[in-house]
């Protein structure tokens, strides 16, 4: 429990963890910031936040925790905005999909207080934005990562860890580096196949046909690709290194599939086919107890 | 209504349609057919068909309409040991991913008969196979496709599209050619790029901790990587050049994806994520209406 927390971002993460803390009475009072004031004016109608600020320097002076809830192209401005306004022992934390490029944001941004940065990221998520589409149950059983610096103070990540918990996550911790190479095959390349073949139906002379035809086996592979386009720009520019490793080994891999396909060769595609069925199969199971 | 239906193959699509004709009380008899005789006995303790046939031609023999639902690969095959055992007037219809290559096997198998071959194929399905996953509403407003050729006698095509009516799905007629070309990208690309993803991961070094970092973007893409093995490899060898097509298209797609993210050209990524989302949100309307 803590007395003042402000979320910096009320939209889709932002907003559903206000409400999580909120149900887990987490927070004596939430102050939410965010650009867009018709988002913000929705929050504290919707009840998720109990206080808007318009001003972020007046957010975030005399709270106790700061999260930032915004997209990873904003969060260098933002954290030298928040810097000199925070108070001496105030901890912040972010939900940012690349932790490399925030963590060397932070560092420049805060000085001294970068010891009080917990950089995190949870795992958990839909195609959609803004608050109108948060819940208080998007935590709820899903893994926060947790990535803090040899120099971050342990305080500083062991309430942060808290929060997370109180919002029903389970918190693991993870290199930056290890973070950002892991999660580049976890959730940015799926996210950049589903864009590129969305957009490959959309330039395609068949187009109408194919969308017309399109059934559950399009509709899922294609699902994220409803998401945020400037969150996942962002998030391309932030994790370019570790992104383009994993999307040239699938570009590689997917020529090796073509390869297959035109010489024919049933056994291999069988065999690669099986081993896919086998792995997602026990995957299966892990988010049927998510689910 | 007819008098004797045989299905072959009573898997998750021959299962599901024998359970829907019998909802719909559309048949006196439906009998089945299928290589596992353990699949077919618990097809009929779980009242999925009246009656099974281990005989081929026993179980087609005074038919008035046959249903093959077998991997692709099979239908020439079966084809040959059923043609002559038909009745006259018996009507043979198929539910293959791919009509080109089936059209072809029937031609050849079916000589004379092959007027009564009405090419079909409803656009359902999940990953899961076997009689046990098939469910009564699987084509609840649905499509099925069926693309008859010239010499297609007209009345054995409407009563296929009958029987698909009957089970509760829409019907509509196309091309083979158009078929197997629209196709390769609304569902063949899919289910391969899905495979792709799932077997990077697989033989990824970092295999683990993907797997435990993977969250509904992952799920969601990979999906359909739990389909049958052996009927996707049957797909890729019998529309091989249309998926070949598309496949190269998705690759070059790729490819300047990631020279967008190595040039670091956000208003391209920004662009390109846009136009996918907004048509992705358009879909996203047609799947309400299904669900």
């Amino acid at each position: 429990m803590i007395n003042k927390l402000c979320i910096v971002g009320i939209g889709l993460i932002g907003g559903s963890l206000a409400r999580a803390l909120r149900v887990a009475g987490y927070a004596h009072e939430i102050v939410g910031y965010g650009r867009s004031l018709g988002n913000l004016q929705q929050a504290v109608e919707l009840g998720v936040i109990d206080r808007a600020e318009v001003s972020l320097t007046d957010a975030v002076r005399h709270v106790d925790m700061v999260v930032l809830a915004v997209p990873v192209g904003c969060m260098a401005e933002i954290l030298g905005e928040v810097g000199p306004a925070l108070a001496d022992r105030a901890v912040v934390t972010d939900v940012g999909s690349v932790k490399g490029s925030v963590i060397e944001a932070a560092r420049k941004a805060l000085g001294k207080r970068f010891t009080h940065f917990v950089p995190g990221h949870p795992l958990a998520g839909t195609e959609q934005s803004g608050v109108a589409a948060s819940q208080a149950d998007l935590f709820q059983g899903r893994r926060v990562i947790l990535s803090p610096e040899p120099e971050t103070d342990a305080t500083a990540t062991a309430s942060v860890r808290a929060m997370w918990e109180a919002a029903g996550a389970e918190v693991a911790t993870l290199s930056a580096v290890d973070h950002d190479r892991i999660l580049a095959v976890s959730s940015h390349l799926p996210h950049m196949l589903a864009y590129c073949l969305m957009d490959m139906v959309v330039r395609h002379d068949d187009h109408r046909a194919i969308l017309e035809c399109a059934a559950s086996g399009f509709r899922d592979t294609t699902r994220v690709a409803g998401s945020d386009p400037v969150m996942w720009r962002d998030i391309c520019l932030a994790n370019r290194d570790a992104l383009l490793a994993a999307l040239r080994q699938y570009h590689d891999d997917l020529g090796a599939l073509a390869a297959a396909i035109e010489k024919g060769d049933g056994e291999w595609l069988c065999e690669t086919f099986k081993r896919a069925k086998h792995t997602r199969a026990a995957l299966n199971k892990k988010f049927d107890v998510q689910a």
